[in-house]
């Protein structure tokens, strides 16, 4: 499997293992790579940083609890900074569909960590003296709280560090275009039909709103998510953990990413179930949503640029049609409702995965924090982009939207009171079957002047409740 | 649970039980109602009917193999029809969320059927002679294997006598749309954005071939719904059934019906898996995601009356606004689109059910059925009205489709040929800056002839490749 | 349509509809009963408790506000409880699949409760007068706020009065029975391997747990259900409402209901997104997918009576295999784990209706409600069934489970601290090859006494963490 | 954006872009680079291999219909098989999330087969002449038409190259257990309770029916994925596009690939919806369901080694506990069962993108095609590692599922035609308050000889029908 390239014989306790000998990893990680050759989906980057994050804090926690030499301690806590820094990135070579407790992403993050403590040691790769990966650096863990924490670090850290910034940011560009349009008149449409009029400011304060609650959400799911594993070991007990071990483990966490990580009160639920992660998916499901009617409702308002809508210009970022000025594909909304569209299909993976548990230990745990940090990622990442490369850019067209407004049949009912409702279907009726405008079938009718027209239909009027 | 009514004392094998004596159920029944108090929804009527076909043609064919006595077959064989014919439908009280394998139900119609022949024979509901539940309505069968074999008979059945015509209905009315508006020139849009132009039947010939193709993908499902369960009895090896019984049995079903069912080749996976039911679920699934487009479409296209593309009217059924001619809310789209929104979710519900089969047994059943059955009475019946009251009376605004097409600036593309790209660029250009058509801007800038446009810029040349 | 029936004529923009004399309701509900014949599944009855509330609130707020004739307003106050009541169950016909804004069930509401009205009033059924369906029971309202409105009322109601009560009840039966089986020691199992050991009632900690946290996930989501889209009329602007109306009409329905309604802050996101909807669904996912687990693993558990785990006995509620003692179908779990996958599905459902608003309205009104409230009272059904004829009577096979604990060679590790790790798995390895227990096989190898073996090789010390 | 690199200036009808002087790719492709920073997901490789067969074979088809210069036809063909031949992957940069036709992909491969084609002819990478990557590669071609062609060759490819050849092989494996399995009679299971006898290759039977049925599930989709849209251009017209080219190039394809692609009947069906990935998405669905199933089946029955079924012995891969002999993690089934989630997972996604198509285009189109190649790519990998590394591994632990059998009280129903009904019933009783086997309690209660137990109670003799 290496090919002629250099190698370093590494043993687990099936035997000898051959592993390239420039690399870190281990045995455990090399049959690994041979045992699961599917797909290519790596295990993501942010779930590898967190074990880096969880490495450190057990070190940490260990020392701290005089269970763990200082000398080994210092230097796991040094290479496992590496791995939160990104430095050995590639030093992680598995993929998503292997073992379901994530038992193989561990044992690499073992193997490189102790690797590495070893090469700041002693100079040399591998071997598991002085630092063991299972004796050290897995010290009073096992994989199955280690991973559920690392998959509540990694979805934490995200949300909070990515996911949540770049919905701030949307939301501030949405909330400052319903500003800008704040006096903007225009027709309202509901079952996609012409209605009563509204500002254009108002539709978008809709979308800020969305939002809004969207990130509220993703806060409301948080809580469950701070919570960590650690400190359960093997079936939830917490056997070969020290006392104490759980408690000093999450504050390490806390310290270490600034955020307010606690350990899960109840050790059974956070290895057999993953009904926070869920939780979490649900909140980017509902995000999903928002985004898919914010965006579909964008591009359906500058459709045109003469057929359609064209109450809004969207920016032209790439070439539409080179012969067709005004042609401008609404490109970032489909990108963005191309991710709503995966965050839906994730959330049923997870919930589907997140339903599998057999007793002790939910097997599918790869596959959850996959979905969940690719939704997270997808959403802030296309946050980012739709805001920069569109929302900021919208710009209306007001001579547009004030024809299709002053040319609107829903004006007439302003005028119920003033000439009654059956003048008024008079009206409207001819206009509509003549296609003129209300004003020209009302004074073709003589039921009122164009003085009295001018002062009764007020579209900016009908934009509140009556006093 | 009886509050008094007149009661009849029914037993199984936990004892006895009161039931109301003005019914056919016993025992089992009534522990079920019992039992499950979740919900409301009722065993679906078309999976009782087939409870009925299944009982009848079991009993026939036990007669066949001289298995069961004539006297006793042939009076279930007319309760059973009685099943089949709702006569009994008020005497299936159970409801989905029950036994995993329907067992409940099966034994609801093995009650009511030996009830029912009982009093045919004798002139006495209920007890167990001369006709006997278990011995002779379930003779030779299992609740595992009877359920299943009900749920292919009731799919198949639904598919092929509601659910197919239903589509081919719709399908010819859409294909006469597509005939009726071929001759009707429109604007194309792409990305919601305007493009080349089309007819208007080419684009409801693309609807009718969603139709076409989903009445192929039902059919494509339907070789492995045809399959039949029975025989496999409790595990699937048949035990306790006449060799012979289970091709004698989808002979009966097979006449019963008018459908080509056949004995399932491999019972051990007709019971333990309903892959059939998930395949033909993904059937219904592409349908509700061709409907969903289509009604989409329709709603879009027929827009405004004012301020949106207006270039369908739809029929109006019902008030839109009283007091706003042409205001027609597309609420036909609206019933079809939840429809199509319904499916989907249900087929998500028949996925999920049917991942989670144990062994030799799939215990989903009821679930799975109900959801199948549930979709395909939706998209049947919405077919029906969707056809009725929405498509056959759609008309094309030809004024705004025409006014539209003529206003386009993709036009231009036709002067390439005879000015070159830049000078129509220019012409497309001037039009879009200044609101004007392309004959205007093309005459303002002196590059061709209003003769030479009009020959030149055919809306009617642009639908079909070059020859 | 109404086949020789007693006819009533009542009217609406569109002209005449014969309706049955007995019935309150008028032509919009008649309309829609001939234009949707689309599956069965009526509005749900708690929507249409809510759309009482709503009428009910709507006249107080509006007689408050001086809008409503006092004496119109208090008989519609009369007929509007007789909705909520569900005294006029009867009178609401319609089912789910109609308009998408569900203008119909608000009209329907609107004619039954002005029926009813003037019949307390006059003694006659129907018409407009004194009480008019649109000018007295609809002011200032249209369905647009209307029935956004009634699915929030109906959604929180439901999570109040009758989810919350039911997953209280079930968590505190986990709960008792954590406590019951607190020192039962068992063998853990990960990977579905025999694992570390823990006592049931740990395991039955985590079920609890789950149940707890799932309570809160509805909790969660409430805030934003509680908000009242009333008010914001046709377009969320609020035309045709008094001022305060909105404010007033929230501070009734809390008045009403004891929950604690306040007014949507922002009316167009209220009535073109129902992601409150979407995100409530999302809570009720988690809870699925906690209890797919957690009656997943109770039947797994109780497996057997001879080839499975067996570790639990479930309660036998109904017959089984009348030879077979000891076969008790786990049918309770069944019925659970299919309400799971039916709420898996609505919850995709709800998503892709409530993806699906274009500009100022969502128009899969119905369809969403009708999946949130079915997949309520489903749990919450199933819920009360579990715990009652499930969980209660869930008892410890403490026999077997000592048996397995015992003879399962996990219990070896204890013996590292004593033998060396060499020594121990020495032991292991003879167990596994010659099938015997631990004891034996280290008697047999004179590696330690009985003893010892008994002092060292304690289950429960090894259900938590070290000292 | 291109730090210090060598640069190219290259140009596209919105101006200058300074691309990699490295790279091939051009303009459009940069632009894309910048607009799009989202996830990391890139567009699948089998996409792009399909990217070049289409250039490709629109190249000759255009030569064979005389409209492209051979010399430069010539070069575009063999620059379009280094995208093929893969040597070219490196210049396929851009993501998943872009302009939802895939333009900036199609763009992608006319510039990079543009530049390739120039430098093989004048040794100059990128630039417009003598090859322009839209006049000649993209030759009687548009985004629309061309994007859905790659997707449907790449799907059709994948599906008849890598997927159904893997479910081949895992079906052999499945049906070769099946044989081997056939004499081993042990207790069959249902609700997860014992239940009367069967052979472990009846049960390996019903597995491999599942996946033999998944392959004819697969190739029931596949006439529909083998019709290409190539030929539409713009809005299915075919504006542009010489008469004759959509055959031709078929023709091309068909012969490039050796499978039987067609040109689509309908092209407006072909750009508008993408119906027949949905199709092919639910056949995928439905192997996700087959194989958690078996896999789920398949760890269950391996489950222990002392506390679980222990049937089957699964193939020790990895370590799974150093100490614990026999404890081996099913992690195949592991990685088979995530896999299956996520499919199901996306099938949803590509269920919405599907049904989200806006008149003339579905613009979801590379959201849809990464999902169905990642599940394709996933079943396929996942079969050929649960094949090699499970499967043909499995041992059947004869001596304990003899002995569960031998324990089993079921088989007591084998002698009621002996000894009546009652008195088996006595023995079954008796067995189970005892904890005995049945012959003890028979022999105890004096109903029969051991010799006549012996006798009549074979369970070979209950895994089929009776004669």
């Amino acid at each position: 499997m290496t090919n002629g390239q250099d190698v370093r014989i590494e043993t687990d306790s099936l035997g000898e293992v051959a592993v390239p000998a420039n690399m870190h990893w281990g045995a455990q990680t090399q049959r690994s790579i041979v045992n699961f050759p599917i797909g290519g989906e790596k295990m993501p980057a942010a779930l590898v940083r967190a074990l880096g994050v969880q490495k450190l804090s057990a070190a940490k926690a260990n020392m701290k609890l005089g269970v763990l030499d200082a000398g080994i301690g210092e230097a796991i806590v040094k290479a496992a900074r590496e791995v939160i820094d990104g430095t050995l990135a590639d030093q992680f070579p598995l993929v998503v569909w292997q073992t379901g407790s994530g038992t193989q992403s561990n044992m690499n993050a073992n193997e490189v960590i102790a690797s590495r403590a070893n090469e700041i040691l002693t100079g040399k790769k591998g071997g598991k003296s002085p630092v063991h990966p299972n004796d050290h650096c897995n010290m009073g863990q096992s994989s199955n709280d280690t991973f559920p924490t690392a998959m509540h670090i990694a979805a934490a850290v995200e949300a909070l560090d990515h996911l949540i910034p770049a919905l701030k940011k949307l939301h501030g560009a949405l909330d400052a275009k319903a500003a800008e349009f704040a006096p903007l008149v225009k027709i309202g449409r509901t079952h996609l039909q012409d209605a009563t009029p509204m500002t254009l400011g108002q539709e978008f304060s809709g979308y800020a709103k969305q939002i809004e609650y969207g990130i509220a959400r993703v806060e409301a799911a948080l809580p469950r998510v701070l919570e960590l594993a650690q400190g359960g070991t093997a079936v939830g007990t917490g056997i070969n953990a020290k006392v104490g071990f759980d408690t000093a483990f999450a504050a390490e966490v806390a310290a270490e990413t600034g955020h307010a990580f606690v350990t899960a009160p109840n050790k059974f639920e956070a290895l057999a179930a993953h009904d926070a992660m869920v939780e979490m998916s649900g909140a980017l499901n509902v995000l999903a949503v928002s985004l898919m009617k914010i965006a579909n409702d964008i591009r359906l308002l500058g459709s045109g640029p003469r057929s359609g809508l064209g109450e809004l210009s969207l920016p032209a970022n790439e070439p539409g049609s080179s012969i067709m000025p005004g042609k401008v594909n609404p490109t970032q909304c489909e990108a963005m409702t191309m991710v709503a569209a995966q965050v839906m299909g994730n959330h049923v993976a997870v919930t589907v995965a997140g339903s599998h548990g057999h007793l002790e230990l939910n097997v599918f745990k790869p596959v959850i924090i996959y979905n969940v940090l690719q939704s997270m990622k997808l959403i802030g990442d296309a946050a980012h982009a739709f805001t920069d490369n569109c929302v900021v850019g919208i710009e209306a067209n007001t001579a547009r939207i004030t024809q299709l407004l002053n040319e609107s049949l829903m004006l007439v009912t302003a005028l119920n009171p003033h000439i009654g409702y059956d003048n008024a279907a008079k009206i409207a009726k001819k206009a509509h079957a003549e296609g003129t405008t209300l004003k020209e079938s009302a004074l073709a009718l003589g039921l009122l002047t164009e003085a009295q027209f001018n002062e009764w239909v007020v579209p900016s009027d009908m934009i509140r409740p009556r006093d």
